[in-house]
């Protein structure tokens, strides 16, 4: 070694040992525990790497502090990425310029805080020119869902967050915002990139946003954030996947893959929409498209593939305004562009209008009713695929008068369609551009391209092919050695994380006894199955349900449940899946046959009751305040003797907030079930929250209702989607059956009523306002 | 001559001769009438020049579109500038690109459309890189004030208005208004140069703005126009001088003198307010400084000079807003910045949660009321100077609790302060920087700076001076070879032509007959005299006023005016302003002493009457719908045996309209007046308007108001100043002499009243919502 790197290299390991014990070359310096990690963020020199060694951090509050240059950032990495855990009560805060974060995996915890990591450490100190990269956060839910955070929140400028995979929350509030309070924090230019946004569960009501830009309070800001590459996937939280809420923002080449909700412009304007995919499967309806609310905003060089949404969740929704809005409600749409975007087998994909209340005058104030119709927009050179013909691909829920429709073409396969707004008809065919997506490209040379004003800035196609020299209309202008793969998670996410789950094999527990049952249940791995051989279990405690779990009999084993009053049979837990099939489950009257947690339900339970029986309980199903089911199900089974029936009526505080998306009962016979006989409620005026769903059917409802004090058999009170049909109501003393939101997809057909009451219709429900 | 050349001029006559009879050289092409003009408008090519012929072009709608390159504009000037007189029903507008208007004079006449001058030809063309320069707009009313349009309106992008002198616009509607609607007029860029506003008299109610950017429809729109170097002076339409209704606007290096409003971010947000002089004269509280509502504007190297305006009208008014504001009221204050700006012999110049009204909330609905107070807000850097000591500089109407205050100075000439929030006590000296014109400038320099976020952006003083070396809190850093003369009219407006009056010789008319004063009154110019010699005059007809004219005797000269039923001895005409004095004016029951026109009051008229005596009408002064005086007063006169006194009340429409600014009666006598004694009414709910004012004061009021129908002697609802003081009231038989608004500034004080009613106060008016 020649003298001077030996000299060199002294002085690394002379300046590690002064700053701690922690190893130091010239790698970086790694730390071992927090106060080793303080007093490497608190020395740490332009160029520095801090090393946080591999294993797992255990409620570490990271507070990284620095001032980097744009040549010599300070960086925080893991010694090996991905090997560090970040779990317990942990978070990470940044602030400073020029600072990177590398490699960190945020998974078994939840953060103290506000947000799990924050571009900045206090009110005054903010992060600029700061990137967190190729980090992992997931499942890192607070222990109530009305507990409200955020999983990263932008503050400063130029800030990024690229290639995380970022998936699993299902507490209230966005997975990701940012914050433009403070002229700190305006013109921001930050950059969401290359992330893969992993499953987001729906989470029953608003305030889960995917991402959310500013607020309406900072609405009228310069933003400029950039959200460009990511791919969202079953980014199911509520309505809107992104919701821009302030001026200059640009989505662009992101992929929408099976994401039940829209891109929103919901406050703030000239936002830009460039060269998105949103993809659906032809058949559920919640998957979305873009949804526009007030002004300038460019929809351009999108295709829209396969999406059924409807009306707030149209492939191009665009809305009416509230005339002189206010700051927090709905402005009038104007001067928006929507051009060259493709439209491939998406059902009605324009509509107009969309949140018309005019006929709600009566129930709400002037200030909630939309009235304020577009003006000054264009929607031009786009094309529309249909392969099966749609006939009205422009839904007009109010006119359509302020704007001009120009250059767009259809193939609706022979279908004639009404208010067509100047559709040319074309014959066209499907050129594959990559897997299981196809377009129109080729049929429409000699459409004459319609050009507004500035149409110009718009350059390429969504493929990024110039359109300077051979333009069209249309999303995409050629398909030339095109074979995309959009699902291709080398470009998405942190590149040392896969979401790909092993496929593991299902063990079935044959259990004899209530031990092996409780023993099994506590070695099962999810999905497993457990199997009563006996006919009779006598159970004294509850069984605690904390993963996915089926529990079935052959010959309808018998649980006779004796534990204390309104305690459990089945507790469902956080991820507390379970399937329970041919079962004869039976209490002592007094107790709940399934309840989920009073608190601490940090993450979503479910239930599935097939061909079983449910019996002598004081409710059959008690879920508690903040606890939410994506589906519960009951289906073929019998519910009798109970002083309560399906209690999922504790969200009433009135913010749209209810406790399962879908609660569906299907040939089922409720005998004997004195009050709450299904009570299922969601509260607030909300117009863009779309849930919940019940659906009733082929069920018998007999002597039920006895105690009901509203004496209304079926409560549903604000629930969206109501379905009761093909059932039988016998001998129910109510006065009703159940009260219809008329003004909601609430319905009822085919149900054989005698001496139970009626089916009532409401109009319009009076709701307390939420904003 | 080469003859090369010879060909080219030969070429050029003979292209002259095809296109018309016009003369045409290489200077550009001279057309004499509008079909000429159509005809060189229609042939213009890059480069051309189009010159009108000097002379009165009378009804002449000049439509001006073209395609000239920013080397080669296509021009439009006066044959000789200021000697084109644009008269009559007459118009310009503008469309294309690269377009220059020069000399045009517009006087005698007014618009046929909503504009004078216009930067688009229809909804469709617009103009862009078009120049109006070296104009004059003079008087150019429309003949109702109720007829509101605009004399320059800017459509398109990167037009420009420079170097123009512009001034006394009576009629509804801003002088200069920026459209934003539609994406081909946002981002505008368009400069407002070097312009002279000259006097815009007071408006009456709103609707009178100098320059308005925008309107609160298009509030979320980028504007980027920038208003620099231009001189207002007696800009006193209304309250707002310049009302920023858009984004991103720039109002810079302007001086405002004597201007009776403020500069106003009255919608949109981040205005820069920078390098301003706001001259007053210590002594006229209406003129204003800047008024703050919305958000991040920055405030800063401002002067603001003996102002005294209050409240809305202080030099730094920060206004509280509404929470939630409906898009055309008032958003709360965010992220507002006032740093570097220097205050000399100003009233109270800081004035916090302006606006409020929270005490209102009872007659007023929840979207009126201001309660939002500032945030985020800075104020630092300042210098304060009072030569006569303030005890309140700082005033909260509501608390400043969001406001910061950092290194500011305040030299108070020893006057304890109130509430002074960290203000800094320096003792300071006046140094001379021009005409009129000291500031402090010294012994500050010890002053700690705050550096706020993003203050390395304020690079210069109010003079240009570099802050970068020696920086220091104020205005201005130094003063050095500074000799300002603010008024240089050669900076302003079209250099051929000046508004200076020349001083003319009053001359004296002495009259002895009827037909002798009817003569005089033709012949006499604005400004002379009519005295009239003999004892009586017995009038017929209606005497016109139609300038400015005083008509007075010696000895009280008698009029007896015999004219028919409902006409006026005196008509007041457009212009008319009439000064009666010591004359005893007689009619026969049936007429009007004075009356303005019924229609047609094209311009203000004015009023004053002294040392007369007024007896025997109908009505003493009928004032019309749609007619304004900024003054009327009535001293030391008599006003007897009337059906009717005076009557200011026909702006009925609510919209925030009266028909005098100021309305003031001093050591009068009114005797036997039946009804309507004192009339004065404006209507309307509108926390901007701050007028009228009426002044009762010295005098006595003697069996009046017999058949006043609502008992009330003095009618003055809606009047926002009222005074009553030092009256006397005997025996006049109604229930109220006065009912006072007690919320605005309407008092009562020193008056002797018997047998005559009461004073009563209502604090809250309920008042029509104009919004």
């Amino acid at each position: 070694m020649p003298i001077k790197t030996a000299i060199f290299y002294l002085l690394i390991i002379t300046s590690g040992l002064f700053i701690s014990c922690d190893k130091a070359n010239n790698n970086g310096t790694l730390v071992e525990d927090i106060s080793a990690f303080n007093n490497a963020v608190s020395n740490a020199k332009p160029g520095d790497v801090i090393i946080l060694k591999n294993g797992i951090w255990k409620d570490a509050e990271l507070i990284f502090k620095g001032e980097g240059t744009e040549k010599k950032p300070i960086t925080l990495k893991a010694e090996i990425a991905g090997e560090v855990f970040i779990e317990g009560v942990s978070n990470l805060q940044i602030s400073g310029n020029h600072l990177e974060v590398h490699g960190l995996f945020f998974r078994n915890g939840h953060s103290p805080s506000e947000n799990v990591i924050s571009f900045r450490t206090n009110e005054k100190e903010v992060a600029n020119y700061a990137k967190v990269t190729n980090c992992v956060i997931l499942d890192f839910n607070n222990l109530e869902r009305d507990q409200d955070n955020l999983w990263v929140q932008f503050y400063g400028k130029h800030n990024e967050l690229s290639n995380c995979y970022i998936a699993g929350k299902t507490n209230g509030g966005p997975t990701v915002r940012v914050d433009l309070k403070g002229n700190q924090s305006i013109r921001n230019f930050h950059k969401i990139s290359n992330n893969h946004f992993g499953p987001r569960p729906r989470k029953g009501g608003a305030r889960g946003e995917t991402i959310q830009l500013g607020s309406s309070f900072t609405s009228m800001s310069p933003s400029n954030t950039t959200i460009a590459n990511n791919l969202f996937e079953e980014c199911n939280g509520e309505v809107e996947i992104i919701s821009s809420k302030t001026n200059f923002n640009i989505i662009k080449n992101n992929v929408f893959y099976k994401s039940e909700g829209s891109v929103v412009t919901r406050h703030g304007n000239y936002v830009t929409i460039d060269g998105n995919y949103f993809i659906g499967d032809g058949v559920n309806e919640q998957y979305g498209g873009i949804r526009i609310i007030n002004t300038g905003h460019w929809v351009t060089n999108n295709l829209f593939y396969k999406l059924k949404g409807k009306s707030f969740r149209s492939p191009l929704a665009v809305m009416n305004g509230i005339p002189k809005s206010p700051l927090n409600r709905y402005n009038q749409v104007t001067d928006v562009v929507v051009a060259y975007n493709t439209y491939v087998d998406s059902s009605s994909p324009w509509q107009f209008g969309v949140g018309t209340n005019i006929a709600q005058a009566d129930v709400l104030p002037k200030s909630e009713i939309r009235s304020a119709r577009p003006l000054r927009t264009e929607v031009v050179n786009n094309v529309i695929y249909n392969s099966e013909g749609d006939p009205n691909p422009i839904i007009e829920h109010d006119k359509a008068d302020g704007v001009t429709f120009e250059s767009n073409i259809i193939y609706n396969n022979g279908v004639a369609i009404a208010n067509d707004h100047g559709l040319i008809a074309k014959e066209l065919s499907l050129t594959e551009i990559g897997k299981d997506l196809s377009v129109p490209i080729t049929g429409f040379d000699d459409v004459v391209i319609y050009e507004g004003f500035d149409f110009e800035s718009i350059t390429n196609d969504l493929l990024g092919n110039s359109r300077n020299e051979s333009n069209k209309i249309g999303a995409i202008l050629n398909a030339a050695n095109v074979n995309l793969d959009l699902l291709d998670k080398s470009k998405y996410g942190a590149y040392w994380f896969s979401d790909v789950k092993e496929s593991k094999e299902v063990k079935t527990f044959n259990v004899k006894s209530t031990e092996a049952l409780v023993t099994a249940l506590n070695e099962a791995e999810s999905g497993d199955i457990i199997n009563l051989i006996n006919e009779t279990y006598q159970l004294p405690k509850s069984l605690v349900i904390n993963k996915t779990i089926t529990i079935k009999s052959e010959g309808k084993a018998e649980i006779i449940y004796n534990g204390a009053a309104s305690t459990p049979a089945i507790e469902l837990h956080p991820y507390g899946k379970l399937t329970l099939q041919n079962i004869n489950l039976k209490g002592t009257t007094t107790q709940f046959a399934f309840a989920s947690l009073k608190e601490n339900m940090s993450n979503h339970f479910g239930l599935a009751v097939i061909d079983s029986e449910i019996s002598n309980f004081n409710y059959a199903l008690k879920v508690y305040k903040q606890s939410f089911s994506e589906e519960i199900i009951f289906k073929n089974t019998t519910i009798s003797n109970c002083e309560n029936g399906i209690e999922l009526s504790e969200e009433t505080n009135d913010r749209g907030d209810y406790n399962t998306e879908y609660l569906t009962i299907d040939n089922c016979l409720f005998t004997d079930i004195k009050q709450n006989v299904i009570d299922y409620y969601r509260g607030g005026y909300d117009e863009s929250t779309i849930g919940g769903n019940l659906l009733v059917t082929n069920s018998t409802f007999t002597n039920c209702g006895a105690k009901e004090q509203n004496k209304t058999l079926l409560n549903h009170r604000g629930i969206i989607n109501v379905n009761i049909t093909k059932n039988t109501f016998e001998n129910n003393p109510v006065q009703f059956i159940s009260t219809l939101w008329g003004a909601k997809n609430n319905v009822a057909s085919d149900n054989q009523i005698s001496n139970s009451g009626k089916i009532a219709t409401e109009e319009n429900l009076k709701q307390k306002l939420m904003y």
